[in-house]
């Protein structure tokens, strides 16, 4: 297939989804690269098309489609000459995505992802079927850093190369800076957090607002507004819907990571549990337990962060989260976030057929099973 | 101090080496970030502040200096409007290491750099001390990963902030870019020739291409030539001059690792060999020894990457090398690179005091004892 200008016939077609879109200009992405990788030989060739697949497998696209249905909710017309380049741009989100996918599974020594090996498992695998010498773990984890670091330069590059004019990427810089100095702030706050067993239900809302809404929703959104110039309030409304959304989104991934089916969520169920992570609905669990029932709050303590749990204990921690009516309280934050957000952007100036998507989008977000 | 516009102070006094300029442009870009990285709270503060002493705590800049070196001697006005964003953007190329360093310490598990803890040294450390919960390694290898990640966003943003002009920006962007993937190989294929034991000197000198010479010459010199719009021969000339003494610098490297002292070097000698380091001289030296002496060849390949090393295994490694003529056939080596490298430079239409400087930093790097 000629991959010169994937994205640009794509788009012409007229009929493709967001995620084509950007799997087109990912496609298109990688395929630029390829002279350069020969260059330093196969093994880095190798190494390379583990990180295309993994982009390339899957994922739902979400930062980026965001970015371009705001764009069209600004205004913006998929048939003009520069939608290809405006498709390039936020596709771009996806490789800075592949990066926080990849070292986020360093840290919380993931072994699969999408059905498949995590990066570092996979060249640790890799290391131990070749016989190498040093630590197969070692060595994968190694990999792991250097592709993640490969995809957030890419991501940089896509960026910059997307063709998008200059004052358009004028406009797009300290978006996708603050962007980007938000979510690696929203990590280290939470493996702090997570490190320093801080229960509070703030700080767990802090880590979501930087390390989720601003990252998935919020920005992306204010991405695609800059891109199509919008007025100002457009872009606040569109911020404070992200920033809702991407909340809620959150608080739905949290009532899934302890309670969703692993045979759809495609992640074993109670992983958070196990590794302890300090979620909204954990802390609200804690606070709901400490003054209703101390003997539910000793054991969802002592369950938090035990890597070896069986199914039993997982399945008392669901029991308690309902009990306290901590799930009941998520719900009712998801409901609200979502409504308030819904109601913002009825009121914004997006053009119709953009809200209609970008309500679907949130809508889908915040209720998924997946 | 009144960091706004630190870099334009200082480049104004008319008085400051290249040193002096990049941390300036460093202070003032770190000083850009403080507000956005407050909202986030005291602890990203804490984290930050991190890195920032790590980035400021040293370094000889050699990176930077090359391309601000170039751009003079392309033409470049020290003294023009100009001046104060060419500083920044060269200054770049000082985050893009630090993301280098901080991983490459991950990676190679090292535990001090400049005299100090490597920043996951330091955060393990400080996990620890806290008592927190959870392993404290895994902790400070986490907080390094994503610091390392941040400086790596923060180059890019430092360069795209540096006020160059669009088609300076432009003429950039592919070298910036290049230098990237490249570094990223290297440092890939070094991991893998490490495990893969693969002994060739061609392995090695591919490695130390892309992981040194590209990315520690070539390509800087490269960025301050295309920032000058230089003429195609000079930018020529220096990349010719960059690879030589690029590989030259790290053959040093090499004769250092050996057999550099550690009071000078800041390093123990003697870890490449502990961790198994796939150099130029232990390649030309297990091609010379299994000529001439298999069983110093025997100890050569049983001493390389054995941790646990008395200091008389690692005399012994430095008397063999010495006796089969790897470290002559080295020093041979680097002194024809340089004298190639200082040929290009002479007959090249380098401003004189720009190539005097070029002419004593490469006499620098590939003679020095630290």
């Amino acid at each position: 297939m000629d991959t010169t200008d994937t994205t640009a016939a794509v788009l012409g077609a007229g009929t493709a989804k967001p995620r084509e879109l950007v799997e087109a200009a990912l496609i298109e992405f990688f395929a630029s690269r390829t002279e350069q990788v020969a260059e330093l030989g196969d093994r880095y060739v190798t190494a390379v098309r583990e990180l295309t697949e993994f982009v390339l497998r899957g994922g739902k696209r979400v930062r980026p489609a965001f970015a371009w249905t705001a764009w069209l909710g600004a205004g913006g017309d998929s048939t003009s000459d520069g939608a290809a380049s405006i498709v390039r741009a936020c596709s771009a989100l996806e490789l800075v995505q592949a990066c926080a996918l990849i070292h986020d599974d360093i840290i919380d020594a993931s072994v699969t992802r999408r059905g498949f090996p995590t990066v570092h498992v996979a060249f640790a695998d890799r290391h131990r079927s070749a016989n190498w010498s040093g630590s197969s773990e070692r060595f994968g984890e190694s990999a792991a850093i250097l592709l993640g670091d490969l995809a957030l330069c890419w991501a940089d590059d896509m960026l910059r190369e997307s063709g998008i004019d200059a004052a358009a990427a004028a406009r797009v810089s300290p978006v996708w800076s603050a962007m980007r100095t938000e979510v690696l702030g929203g990590q280290l706050l939470d493996i702090e957090a997570e490190a320093g067993l801080d229960e509070s239900i703030d700080a767990a809302m802090r880590v979501n607002r930087y390390k989720t809404a601003a990252y998935t929703v919020e920005r992306p959104l204010q991405i695609g507004a800059v891109l199509a110039d919008a007025a100002p309030d457009l872009t606040a409304a569109y911020r404070s819907f992200g920033t809702d959304i991407g909340l809620a989104f959150q608080l739905r991934d949290d009532l899934l990571g302890v309670f969703g089916d692993p045979g759809v969520t495609g992640k074993p169920s109670g992983d958070d549990i196990r590794e302890g992570k300090r979620t909204v609905l954990m802390a609200v669990g804690m606070k709901l337990a400490d003054r209703d029932s101390p003997v539910s709050a000793r054991t969802l303590r002592s369950t938090l962060g035990t890597i070896d749990l069986s199914e039993d204990r997982i399945a008392d921690v669901r029991s308690i989260l309902c009990d306290v009516g901590a799930v009941a309280d998520v719900e009712r934050r998801i409901e609200d976030l979502t409504d308030r957000a819904l109601e913002t952007l009825a009121e914004s100036a997006t053009e119709p057929g953009a809200a209609a998507q970008l309500r679907a989008m949130a809508i889908a977000a915040t209720q998924r099973t997946y």
